[in-house]
Formats: C-alpha cells, structure tokens, sequence
C-alpha cells in the first residue's frame, strides 16, 4: 500500500508525495495550510480522482485552526473547489466536508476540527476500503509466487493507496506471498515505467521494466500466471475500453495460455454502452509519440496516429474483478442474452 | 530510393546524409577528402555495413586527385580502414579498392581515378541490384493500394537505397502503386520513428506512425494487407531472429487474419543454427529503457529486462523474401526434413 498523502495529527499537516518528481526523486512535501493543498491540487503534484477529493478534504482540516474558523473553512472549501472543477471526487468530498462544517458552525474550533477530521479520515477509509476489497478478490485468482505481468499505471499513488489492478500486488505483499511482475513502459506516457514500476517497487513487489514491445517475448520464454490491468469503461457485454496495448496483451495471453484479468470497481461498468462497438476512442495530440521524451524522436509533419485506448473483446477477458466480486465473461454474456430474449 | 549518399563527379565531392541529425533535421554534408569520409564514418553520419563499405570506397576516389596519387590513394585506404575495424563490408570494399589501385600503378591520375570510379560504382550497384531484387520479389505479394505494418529501420538508408523489408514499398512507390505504411515507433531506440517515418515519407509512401503498442489496435480496426520485417538471422528451420517487438506482430498477424513477410537477403540464414532455440538472446543496457532520450523515464535501481531481438517460430512467417526468390516455411521444414531423413 502506497497512500500518496498522510494526514499527521502531531504536526497538523498532510505529508504528500509530490507525483510530479517521479520517478526521479521520491519528495515529500509538508502542506500545513489550505493554500498549499491547493497548489499542489493546481500543479498535480497529487493526481487520480479519489486522492484528489482526500487531499482536499484534509486541506479544510487544515482551515479549522484558524482565528476565525467557520469563516476560514468556508474560504478553503471555495479554493479548493475552483483548482480542478471538473474532477467529480472533489467536488463530491468537498460537499460532504461542507455538509459537516454547517452542522458545526459555531461550535468552536475544537470541536469543528474533530468532525471535520472524523469526515476526511471516513472518506480516505472508503475508497481504501473499496481497493482492498478489490485486492482480496483479486488475490483469489493469483497463488503465492506468482509473475504478473500488468500495464499503464492503476496503484495506489492515484488513490487512497491499493489502486485497482495493482491491489492484489500490493496485498499479497502484505501479506509475504512473493509476487513478481513484469511492468510495460505503457507508451506514449509512460505511466508504467514512471510510476507503477517506482509505487511496485516500493510495495515490495519485485518489479522488472519492459517496453511494451517485450511483453510477447516475456510470454514466451518466462512462466507468466496472469495479466492483470484496469479499465477505463466496461460495455454492458463485457468488453473493456482501457489504456492502448491491452488488447494486444489480451491476444498475446490467450495466444500463450495466460490468464487476462481485469479489476476495477463496478462504477467502471457503463450499462448504458452495449459492446465496445459503441465506445468512441479519443485520439490525442502526435507530440505525446513525436516528442515524448524531451526531445524530437520522429521527422517534422510525419502523420501520427495516437489512439489514447483500445477496446478489448469480454471474450478475451478471463474474469472482471470489482469490489462486489468476480464476474466471468460468460455471466455478461448470460445478462445480455436474458435481456435480449426480452 | 533513399541513398544515404552520392558521389558528384561535377564537384569531385560525395554529398552524404548526416543520419545523426535525423529525424529532427536533414542534413547532406560535404566531403571532398578521405578524411573527411573517415570523419563521417568514425561518428556514425553514416551507418549500415553496405552504406559504410560505400562510402569507404568513394573515399579512396577523393585520394587519386592528389600531386602524388598512388601514395594518397594507398594512405586513404589505410585512413578508411582504421576507422571501424569490425565492419565487414568496409574492408571487404577496401580490398577492392586496393586490388583495383595497385593494378593502375604509375599510369597517372587520370586513368587511376577511372579505375577506381568505376571499381567504387560496381560496388554500389551491386548492392544496389540486391535491394532491386528484394523489393521486385516482395512486389509481387502486394496489391496495389496495399497497406503495410513495418517495424525497426530496413530501408535505404543503412544500404545504397532500397534496404529489405522496406524495398518493396520504397520501389513500389517509384511505379506509383500507391502503398501505405504504419510504422511502430520500435523502443526502445526508436529506429523506426527516427529514421523508417523519415525515408518512407521522403520516398513518397503515406507514412503514419505509431507506438507499439497500437499495433493490435490498428490490425483490428483497420485494414491491415500484410506485417512486413527484416531479420538479423534465420535458422535453418525458417525460425526467425529480429528486432524486440517482432515476435509479438507475428501472433497479432496471425490473430488477425494478416500476411507475416520477412525480407532478408540468403546471407542472413544460418544453415549452421538448426532453429531459433539455438539463438542466445543479446541482452543490452537498462539504460535503453530507462533513459531513453535525454531523460530518465524509470526509478532509479528498477529491474529491467532488456532483450534486444526476439525470436519468431517459423510457423508464423507467412514467407521468407530473398534476393533469389520467395520461400515458404513448408519449403524450409521440408529442407530440414530431407537433411534429417539421411
């Protein structure tokens, strides 16, 4: 487990790991007054929807040591809100910190601060307790001394600390079961190599490095036991939409007798999009392939073709995991066809 | 064609692509003196055995406008071969440089200067022919209008201007057939995003590129006519050995219903390797991963594995392209199968 923020009741600030350091320098802030939570939200040196709406809700803790405390929470809350306005967790945390200081107003700071922190602390504790809930599942499906091999980033460091495809990892090395794993680079962004391999390895999961290219050969020539990624969106039927090179790892698993899971909560599941078929894929900018690495890596004006995901048929999928349980694909494919026959 | 360089007779200089400027800038040198070919070659302008033994030879023409010929001419070759002393061709095109220049001893700079002209010419032509022959061979598996896959840098540029796997588009091309490619980026040195984007696009084939990761992705949602690749050897049995990420386009090729070609002239098979298990796997530095391109993209002391090619068994390989015709895989089992067979 590898929360990215921790509230310190001793010197009331919120020790944070700065993302935007990594995988170069693991740093630490100290955020010890709203202002700075807000910053660091603006700046994504905390980045992932969940983290996000914890760390905000521990900068209103923050506010309630004030002179004026009614007054100084409030004004946190509207900072706060205003640095990221699209990420729904925020807003969602920042409600219910708003909901709690209103039933407190003029209670005095100690007593505000103590509801206000039992509310940030019952946040934090439900998106954990979902991803450990996802971890265990997960853990179900894996034997100790297994080699996972797993893509693009989905730890803890975007949550509250077990991530989606990552809990299982993160659990079983909790729990001493001596997982292994092989980690793809996940261009154009890097998000493995630059963060999965760094959150892996400090879990203590031993974790090797590979370019995306290498997972076929890896296959091949090592005993892997199971894919394990995230989603992005799951279709009705069970097909996944999720970072670009999943599906190439779902036809190379099945290629190779490997196992292909896919964990995220059931929130992933959109009921309302069918199959794949009608999920529309984002193209992103051709820098994020020409020019991904500090430097120009492709000719002046050569066409680039950047999908951001791609879709992988349910029947590649060996099992969903999400927080309520394991679903088989043959169990979507059951759903549909029951409402199908009307 | 790309030819990485041309000798000039109007100027007496060899214009020369600076394919260490690629692909941010293209840049044609100059060079009017064996040295300055010695220069070119020692700090890699120009790369490739066949380009290098070219250029070597079009060094020692330079010498023979010297006062005094035969001893500068004798003083090149010299110069030429100190400069990359394992390379084959550059001292196999020396030899025949020299063998030409001690036949024309004392008959005087001009006859000198025809001889060796005429020596450096037949060296270029030949290698030339080869590539002709390779693209004329892999022509006749592609339709017109054709969409091709391509991997790593097979193109001209490393050879006098045709390359393998890339000689069939580039000459298809000049016969205005119209041809597309899709180019994986190829990590991790990104040959084909820095040097396959930039010769296809300059030989007039629609060039789009992508990272490796997308090429499931573009097999399953566009049309994809044929994966076409070079090799580094060929076991006997038709096993191939290649670039890291070849393996993994044979089983998507397979997957998806697409022709898998390899283009490589006899030279490449090794009848003394019974199959690729007989391949060692040459492991390079984690550093190829980790700093990629002026940047470090990984934790410091992360694991990397980092195999430089990978093998593809022979049963994936739709057919074998050579400069003396077109192989099936069936052919190469039954070869081995008649050896076996006593």
């Amino acid at each position: 487990m590898t929360p990215p923020l921790e509230y310190r009741p001793a010197t009331g600030c919120i020790a944070l790991l700065d993302q935007t350091q990594l995988p170069a320098r693991e740093v630490w802030l100290d955020l010890c007054t709203p202002e700075e939570v807000a910053e660091a939200i603006c700046h994504l040196r905390v980045r992932g929807a969940p983290a996000i709406g914890i760390a905000a809700a521990y900068g209103v803790v923050l506010a309630s040591d004030a002179e004026q405390p009614d007054e100084a929470v409030e004004g946190a809350i509207g900072l706060l809100e205003s640095t990221r306005p699209t990420a729904v967790n925020l807003s969602w945390a920042l409600a219910r910190m708003r909901s709690v200081a209103e039933k407190h107003k003029a209670s005095g700071c100690e007593l505000l601060r103590a509801a206000l922190l039992e509310e940030a602390r019952a946040i934090e504790a439900e998106d954990r307790a979902a991803g450990l809930r996802l971890g265990r599942y997960g853990l179900e499906l894996l034997k100790p001394g297994s080699t996972v091999l797993t893509h693009c980033h989905t730890g803890g460091a975007a949550t509250s600390g077990y991530g989606t495809a990552l809990a299982p990892l993160i659990l079983g090395a909790q729990r001493g079961l001596k997982f292994s794993a092989f980690v793809d680079e996940t261009r154009p962004l890097l998000q493995g190599s630059r963060i999965t391999a760094w959150e892996l390895a400090r879990a203590g999961v031993k974790a090797t490095l590979i370019t995306d290219s290498m997972a076929a050969h890896v296959m091949r020539t090592r005993r892997i036991d199971a894919v394990m990624v995230g989603a992005d969106r799951i279709a009705a039927n069970g097909d996944v939409a999720n970072k670009i090179g999943t599906y190439a790892l779902a036809v190379l698993a099945r290629t190779h007798g490997v196992a292909f899971y896919v964990s995220a909560p059931v929130s992933t599941v959109d009921f309302a999009t069918p199959t794949g078929a009608d999920i529309i894929i984002e193209e992103r900018a051709p820098e994020e392939v020409t020019h991904g690495f500090g430097r120009q890596t492709a000719p002046d004006g050569i066409d680039v073709y950047n999908p951001a995901f791609d879709i992988t048929p349910a029947d590649y999928v060996t099992a969903i995991i999400t927080e309520k349980g394991i679903v088989r694909p043959s169990y979507l494919t059951g759903l549909r066809a029951l409402r199908e026959s009307g």
